[in-house]
């Protein structure tokens, strides 16, 4: 039997399947997955992982009378399948496509997008209340990685939740010791131990022998009396849990006569399921870095990325080589959120073990352990995604700022990030650190001006952030670059109105300008806090008007900043704004995003001319 | 002997004494204590239950060459005294006096200062790896309270450290199973296990039998092999920790064997310390609430609060009263993290006891929560200090804004603070909030207005924000105020320049430009976001200049909201601005806040002269 995916519409046909057509379906959606994301690009590894798991779920519960609640929801592809959405799937992660994470617009089904790590289980508490205060019924399920669930929200939600005995949520924890790179953490060696248990095996053949003869209670009272005698301690069951598991989340028929158990037993569960990254693609199934957690466009047969760029560099990659550069000098120790892959800092760790630490999905720890690090005078570099660095806010404005610690800060993926949409959009960070005291906050407009931005920061002693795009840039060898000191710098002179802009945008401002033939002097504001007072005082006595360009929120922005200055010093040229105001901006290409904000090409060349 | 603890300038004399003395200082620091936070208010509980821990520590570890951390840091008092403070505590919390928390500037011994629940054990990390990267040998020793180990980045730490086998931290459990209010959750009940437990308290006979004829990994080993046999599991255990306790933590000559001990042990320390809040100050000890946590002036005999005043009322209990007046009307339900008392929601949560939770100290997990019961239509507030609304900032951002749910969000302690200084300063939220899409920001001038603009708040749709301050208002009846609809109003018409302020500083502002007779015109700015642009139009229309008032970072601010339309529609009025720009503010009373921020009447009539 060959099931049309395009034709689903809901997840009750599931229901009519036999265990053998599951299974079919299974090999098919997985299918259906490598042959769509090797076009778009997306999140493989997480979502061939969960196929079985999702098909059970959906075949054991009644979305969306029950809630299904996916972590992050980078994961919930079949889930989309299942949900009447595959026809959609060429469109994915596309400009008025499908979202790659869970939609609220999109589907009754989709119950949480978030977006970011850790808040599947306060959601699930939202909803358990919620279904209580409307007298709803309905049970509520959350599915979260053996990474995520180690994040400050969950484990805040993990202990709220354990110990409310009048509700009762089903937590199932998909364990593939890799949600984004490798697992860290204590909870993840506690994982492996009840993985590997052998008296785990043991207790769960037993009970596979004795469960279809006694009634759910007897069991879990006998399940208890077995592990006071036999286990050893199970930190879930600590915390109120039932701990169920572990078992294999690629078996459906296990994991089908699992979840049904689960829903009929009382009390809040955990349970834990095993699942294999990337299964059913040899390439993924073989990484254990983590590069196949989220993927550009890639050939199918080969595994290898299309499109590779010689002469091009990430960012991301280009800023770690320059720590490395720096850290031959200095005394620099990396303290890393999860990131190691993403964030380009596999080759450094290899370089230097000593100077580099994965804390994982955890950035609020690694803020604070940044700042006791930087109060014993350690040279630390902190590099978070733009919008991960939001679950920072407190510890880098108290911890940090506030007491004038030197912590560097990567700001990575700054600005618009394209195909992962408005939940990682970077366009707060500007509004974030310049709200802060003593912060400086920099872009660069290509490596070099890193280089030089990166020697400064080392210098100087306070909080510093060096922003810097998703996307690349191009190879420069940045050996011999010289400090850049604050400051900002006229790359045209051309005796017309002003442009301030940073970052790599500055140089396609000239360009443009110089295609358009443009009278419009550009000005690089690399450092945009703090705001170089000489040139800008310069800049204004010509009388000229000025238009800021950025790709951030306009509240706190550069251009505040600069009417700030403009107010105290009595000046009154014309000014205009481009920035991403108060919109909310959703996936599709990076070009898309500048678009939606009314911050492209044509939006330039427009408020250029009306200036 | 009575030792003169002003004449104290460093731990190390407490090597010296014998255990009867040190029973006797413990009681001689009690006394002091008392005398004097009764004089000053201050943080009462804590600091009683921690005495003889706080001597223990400093028995038994060298500081500063051992790293005592403690967290939050409100519990230092004793390690004030013992470290050479004792005289400075007349002018405790008070403006150029001792800081109310740890202090970097203080003291060497002040090795955290952070101030917000549930950042020492990142701190310890840092700490660990910096003596590490430094070649520097010490302990670090990490002193955490019940409810705040269950912070989001103490567990984040607490998951991190127990994995790392190339460090060694001992974390000092202080369990007075109270730190702010009741602790919440499952480590609570469970943590109430570890001290009820029967087992254990035959185990630990059992111990302190053996333990001084055998070495101590022995001890480990024989421990675990009982605990294998007798007892439950431990949750810290299966996070890599050596648990040891509960011990009595009042009992000095306990504490310092049990800290020798594990002075000795290798591996990752968690100590579980039974101490009793308020030991030795009768009202302090019977109070189950959290009321003598933080506490203003009182009398010592009576345990009456000094200077009542009967028509006032706080601004937190005018917000509860009147989120409770809603509640008969509409179907609310309030999320409350931790500060049920300081927040003023007793009487609602014993009126409404299905229609509030206490979720702890978790920040993050409360705004998840939140929205999600928001997603399901329910009517949610949700009560945050200013200051601890950071930690919730992506939460907010992305889980609240983003997708513009219906959450109404109390920020309580909204501008200065007084005397909990720079760590508690609630300086930012504008700043975050206006950074946010969807956002209305409000803050009302007395609690008629409130009730008014929350009746608003109720009636829209999307993420709403009502400030409020620390102090008090005026007690009004609020029955029957109508729906403040988004717009500002003219207090005064004096046909001068304009003065723009929102909150209860513009009915002040009204008095001072009447006493000083100047003909300024005061706008109260209630909604800061969206802003009355009418009324706006109007007041620049009028070519006057305007003074715009806020205790407020400058960034991100309402000044720079007027700046940005004044320059989209060519306004040239001449315009300044008072806010708190980019200092950090110390502790003392909130006029001593408003003059170092530069926002006192002083500043005021100056800046409306220089106009």
């Amino acid at each position: 039997m060959k099931i049309d995916l395009t034709k689903i519409t809901d997840p009750s046909f599931l229901k009519q399947l036999s265990p053998k057509e599951l299974v079919e379906l299974a090999e098919q959606i997985r299918s259906f997955l490598i042959e769509k994301i090797s076009k778009t690009g997306g999140h493989l590894a997480s979502n061939l992982g969960v196929v079985e798991l999702t098909l059970g779920l959906h075949y054991v519960f009644d979305s969306p009378q029950d809630t299904i609640i996916f972590d992050v929801s980078h994961q919930v592809y079949t889930h989309k399948i299942l949900t009447g959405r595959a026809d959609q799937f060429n469109q994915l992660r596309q400009h008025g496509g499908l979202s790659g994470y869970a939609c609220y617009q999109e589907s009754i089904h989709d119950k949480w997008e978030s977006g970011h790590a850790g808040t599947s289980i306060s959601a699930m508490v939202g909803y358990l209340y919620a279904n209580e205060l409307k007298n709803k019924t309905g049970h509520v399920v959350g599915v979260v990685g053996d990474a995520s669930i180690i994040n400050g929200t969950n484990m805040e939600a993990l202990n709220f939740l354990g110990q409310d005995k009048s509700h009762r949520g089903i937590i199932v924890l998909n364990d593939n010791n890799m949600s984004i790179s490798k697992s860290v953490g204590a909870f993840s060696i506690f994982l492996s131990k009840l993985r590997g248990s052998r008296l785990n095996h043991r207790l769960r053949k037993i009970f596979d022998k004795i469960l279809p003869n006694i009634i759910w209670r007897m069991f879990r009272r006998i399940k208890r009396a077995l592990k006071a005698i036999f286990q050893t301690g199970n930190m879930f069951e600590d915390m109120g849990y039932i701990y169920i598991g572990p078992i294999d989340g690629n078996n459906i028929k296990k994991v089908i006569k699992t979840l049904e158990m689960a829903k009929r037993m009382r009390g809040n569960i955990l349970l834990h399921v095993i699942t294999q990254k990337g299964k059913g693609y040899e390439f993924a199934e073989q990484d254990d870095e983590g590069s196949y957690h989220g993927v550009p466009a890639f050939d199918k047969d080969s595994g290898l990325e299309l499109n590779e760029n010689g002469s091009k560099i990430t960012w991301s990659e280009g800023i770690a080589n320059i720590i490395e550069e720096l850290a031959e000098e200095k005394d620099l120790f990396v303290v890393m959120p999860a990131m190691l892959v993403g964030g380009g800092f596999l080759r450094f760790q290899e370089k230097y073990p000593k100077r580099i630490v994965d804390v994982g999905i955890a950035e609020e720890h690694a803020a604070v352990m940044s700042a006791a690090l930087a109060l014993n005078n350690v040279n630390v570099f902190l590099p978070l995604y733009s919008t991960f660095s939001q679950r920072a806010y407190d510890q880098i404005l108290n911890d940090i700022a506030r007491p004038n610690l030197k912590v560097i800060i990567g700001i990575d993926r700054a600005g618009f990030v394209g195909e992962d949409g408005s939940t990682h959009q970077g366009l707060y960070d500007i509004s974030m650190f310049l709200s802060m005291p003593n912060m400086t906050v920099t872009m660069p407009r290509n490596l070099l001006e890193a280089k030089g931005i990166l020697k400064y920061a080392y210098q100087q002693n306070g909080p510093f952030v060096i922003r810097y795009l998703r996307g690349v840039t191009t190879i420069e060898d940045t050996k011999d670059v010289e400090v850049i000191k604050p400051s900002w710098e006229q790359l045209t002179n051309k005796n017309g109105n002003y442009i301030i802009a940073y970052g790599p945008i500055v140089d396609q401002i000239v360009k443009l300008v110089e295609q358009e033939k443009m009278a419009v002097s550009v000005i690089n504001a690399r450092y945009i806090n703090p705001v170089d007072e000489d040139l800008l005082r310069t800049i204004l006595d010509s009388g000229k008007a000025l238009l800021v360009y950025e790709q951030t929120h306009a509240s706190g922005s550069l251009y505040q900043k600069i009417l700030d200055f403009m107010a105290q010093n009595n000046y009154t040229n014309k000014i205009r704004a481009l920035n991403v105001y108060n919109r909310v901006i959703k996936h599709g290409t990076i070009k898309d995003n500048m678009k939606d904000a009314q911050v492209a090409k044509a939006d330039i060349i427009k408020a250029l001319k009306e200036l």
